[in-house]
């Protein structure tokens, strides 16, 4: 008998993904950044995510990117990755993937194509996903992102969906944005394990029982972040609240620059590899100018850079 | 040489996605609703469209429906298929498998998982849509519905587009519901072909050159629409005009209920096929009672039944 997989506790980076000059997924970097993150504070990995750039990659592309993570041997008990399209049949086949390959969990979005749809028919979309995957191992995060997705869920629909599933949805990520939701999700929603999609409610979130959180800016920022979870775990409160402020600091700075383009720039700088500054259409890459100035002030305002530099 | 793809002129339907008490597609209710739409006044039809749910539906899915349609003797020339899903590498194995049995064109949705991209993203992916498919026969059209897709196709930048691939960006359908925007397009876009997504201005575009219109009521409303077009165009204005009030008033009835649970339980209702009731999630098929006093609203007060019962 395997292990069941079990909650990350702690930091995890919603990584980056790298693309080539023609704009294929870049293997070798997505590895080498993926275990760089290990290694250096994450607890964990949700790839495919939004940071990841998951709706503009290819649902083969995307089973191929984690088949490689994982026989590169990047642990899949610290992966999370995204599964979650509009559809049914592709959203089981991804999520299935995770499930055969080992994975922690699957963080999965609604059907976010139409919008205003009944509570009653996401509730249908997710039993159906649970039914077409009728394995021991399935560990379902749900993934609230509405500032994006512009379909959420309600956590009347949280709840329906735990006390329905209790073995399968085991999660949620909330990046609504919105603490009085997290706070909800963390005090309403027995045996839920609550991943805020930021650090800035962090320490509040730690102190109510969150395993941590997924943040972007983890991709840059890691072992600070890694360093606020730890601080608070030793009880080091003033210290944690210091270091928690210094990391709300980065992330507003790279909020600024729209984070995607702007932490592939930094990222770029940093390891001196031109392609991480390649995004997928719809977006665009950050100008040179105001990427340059980002990563002046990340090295020279928040002391950044040195340990990055070397290690990507 | 084969010959190119032209222009479809007249009323064509985004013909509903009929499901198997299993919700996979039911392809002989597909085949049979195409047939039947075709030989009583649909033009042309545009499969996977948002009515035809098409972002519930998988990859392989959509492709072997297409397939199924064209191999049981559908005219491809008669087909403008959805191909939009929210990233490249599927949207061109969509697109490029319509061009290849030879569609008159593809529906494709901008990509719609960011919100608020920079127009020059949304060119930047529509020219490496248009660079992977180098096909003289690639004809597309752009599919702007941004009440459901919340992304769309600003006038500036479908001019840009229009200009920078006149052969293969030659139409649009507007489902914005904005006849402003519908009239910019008809008069301010030299030579593109303009669906509107709905027949309530069907009249007015006619008159600035539309080549017809893409409506979801032409699944269960086909003949009457057909005629308001033919009579538009034999010059009989006033029985138009008629003729195009009580399309409108279905549509009005119709939108009520929300209309794809309606109009599938309007199909099962006139065909006495059960299966067309099946909606997958998240959308829900239509309660009972409000589904029968639909079918009884628009048999008694529109008079719409007779010729569809038997032909279904």
């Amino acid at each position: 008998m395997t292990a069941r997989p079990e909650p990350i506790r702690g930091v995890l980076a919603p990584i980056l993904t790298p693309f080539a000059d023609d704009l294929s997924v870049a293997h070798d970097l997505f590895i080498a950044h993926a275990r760089h993150l290990l290694s250096t504070g994450c607890a964990g990995l949700a790839p495919f995510g939004t940071t990841g750039e998951a709706l503009s990659v290819g649902i083969h592309e995307r089973i191929a990117a984690l088949d490689r993570l994982i026989d590169a041997g990047v642990d899949p008990q610290r992966l999370i990755p995204g599964t979650g399209l509009t559809n049914l049949p592709d959203t089981i086949t991804l999520t299935r993937h995770a499930v055969e390959r080992g994975c922690a969990g699957a963080l999965v979005l609604p059907p976010f194509y139409f919008k205003n749809v009944p509570d009653d028919g996401l509730f249908a979309y997710f039993a159906r996903l649970i039914e077409g995957i009728p394995s021991a191992n399935l560990r379902i995060y749900l993934y609230h992102i509405p500032p994006v997705s512009q379909v959420g869920f309600p956590i009347d629909l949280v709840r329906r969906l735990r006390a329905a599933f209790p073995a399968q949805v085991v999660g949620i990520k909330d990046s609504s944005g919105d603490w009085s939701n997290t706070r909800r999700l963390l005090t309403e929603v027995p045996g839920l394990v609550v991943y805020p999609g930021s650090e800035l409610p962090l320490l509040d979130a730690l102190s109510l029982g969150a395993a941590g959180c997924i943040t972007a800016t983890a991709n840059i920022n890691a072992t600070a972040l890694a360093e606020v979870v730890s601080l608070y775990q030793q009880g080091r409160e003033a210290e944690a609240k210091q270091r928690h402020e210094a990391v709300k600091a980065v992330r507003l700075l790279v909020q600024e620059h729209g984070p995607i383009p702007a932490q592939k720039h930094v990222l770029a700088a940093w390891s001196g590899d031109e392609r991480w500054r390649h995004v997928r259409p719809p977006l665009l890459p950050l100008a040179d100018a105001a990427g340059r100035q980002l990563v002046r002030a990340l090295e020279r305002e928040h002391g950044l850079a040195p340990s990055q530099r070397t290690a990507v």
